[in-house]
């Protein structure tokens, strides 16, 4: 069997084809590794396993229809792909890269707004010593909204820092809270950390409403999706001084210069760093090698999280 | 028995005194409140248990002969104070209030700089959209130098993150390295982090050579005292890209506008926070109670470190 599999660029075409030397099961078999991303010309032969860049918008979907078996993302989030994905075509998530870099981000957001950044770093420029009492993190009362795999390891990182935890997901279990008992858990929460998956139920889930109902200086994380968050109401809660905020992201996304999240005192931004570390590629390519032994074995690829 | 407690503010006498009503064991006792710090007159009245205020050089203590029975200092270390400590009074550090938010301001550096901090405030006063790759921390190969009571903090917090933790101490046992394995230890970690008493054996423990043993680019972090790092070594190191520097202590402190270290990208300041948070006083308010409780019982106050 011969299994085409197109990478987005020269090096990950190197680094996987390395790494797969190792797990051709059989001498017979072959893989054939092809540079290729949506944006180019179209292949004459079908792809099996086609890796998207890490970072894209999905308009080029449909064009993929009987060209290519199966997406692979490098990303875990998949919002707007099941609407422009073709018959005939499955799409595969990045199951197990991104969850724990994401969860390091909340707990950099977390750590640096209760100690005082951005001032801090606009100190350091200014070169200017001023040693003012923050928050910190200790005693803090955390909402943890999501317990999937990003709320989990959010949950390994955070347990160690003193904090009283509440868990939210979307039906209660054992101590973990429903989603409906929000307005009775926001109003004791200093921080609220946003780990849900975006869709129809949980888009701005965060409204005027569920920031009115935090107490004054709440601190609010997101490390999801930016529709999450109705952005127009938590700039007027941050702006008041009511809630302050540390986003990864955001909406629109990138953050337009002007935008006021920008410049707003207690608001600190980082531009969806989420997995995107330098240690990221010891986990997707791993993942690509162990889909491309699937697909050589004449399995299904693993994470497929939109069929075809 | 009558105790006469000096506190260096309004707020932490109300506090006390608040405070302290739950523990007088006897209806016989009393306590005794003054507000005092010890630039101000001398009092007429031997003080039994003078707490400084937070922040204090010990020049004044010599003056205290004869005048206080025990000092209570509000930090952890008293690098200082036995030079000048005179006979006949005691000196008791706050074990227990800032080695949790000291560790906490560790692991804040750590994952600040680790995700491109202060680079990413620096984008965001710009408003600018950058998206690099930074190194991130799960992965890392973590060497703690010091595993007493801020070190102990530090590895709970580090738990959760996926890192290769190793531990040094004065002398080995168990697992822990002693402190002479260091050059075989620094050319394997990506991050060192400095969290030792200041002490002959310390002092400027991370010299020229000291540096020059870590891979490159490697991350120094000190939350412990300035001194423990030999700072025209390390600018020199941080100038040329060799390492980079994460610190909440300098030496000297506070860091002079102009210095260096406030303007090398790769260096990232934090002024002392230390235990500097706002609910410090949850914990220092608990000791000092704790300390007159003992005195009216006839008992020593805990935590002498400086014999009378």
């Amino acid at each position: 069997m011969t299994v085409l599999v197109a990478l987005p660029d020269e090096g990950m075409r190197n680094r996987i084809a390395t790494l797969v030397g190792g797990v051709v099961p059989d001498p017979g078999d072959e893989v054939e590794f092809v540079v290729w991303t949506p944006d180019a010309a179209p292949l004459d032969r079908v792809i099996d396993l086609l890796v998207l860049p890490y970072v894209v918008t999905y308009d080029f979907l449909p064009r993929l229809a009987g060209r290519v078996r199966y997406v692979q993302s490098q990303s875990l989030g998949y919002d707007g792909a099941a609407e422009l994905l073709p018959v005939g075509v499955a799409f595969c998530n990045a199951v197990g890269v991104h969850e724990a870099p994401t969860a390091e981000v909340a707990m950099t957001l977390i750590l640096a707004s209760q100690r005082g950044w951005p001032d801090l770093a606009r100190n350091q420029f200014a070169e200017k010593w001023e040693r003012e009492p923050y928050p910190g993190l200790i005693g803090q009362r955390v909402l943890l909204v999501g317990v999937g795999g990003i709320g989990g390891e959010f949950e390994k990182r955070i347990t160690g820092f003193g904090v009283e935890l509440t868990r939210v997901a979307r039906t209660a279990r054992g101590d973990i809270h429903s989603i409906d008992e929000l307005p009775t858990l926001l109003p004791d929460a200093d921080i609220v950390v946003l780990a849900v998956p975006l869709g129809d139920e949980t888009r701005h889930l965060v409204d005027g409403a569920f920031l009115d109902l935090l107490p004054k200086g709440a601190l609010v994380v997101n490390v999801s999706r930016g529709a999450i968050v109705d952005t127009d109401a938590l700039v007027e809660h941050v702006r008041t001084g009511a809630v302050r905020s540390a986003l990864d992201v955001f909406d629109p996304e990138p953050l337009p210069a002007g935008h006021r999240l920008w410049s707003l005192p207690g608001s600190l931004v980082s531009p969806h760093l989420g997995g995107n570390v330098q240690s990221m590629k010891d986990r997707i390519d791993p993942l690509v090698r162990d889909q491309i032994a699937r697909l050589l074995a004449g399995q299904n690829p693993d994470h497929i999280v939109l069929p075809a």
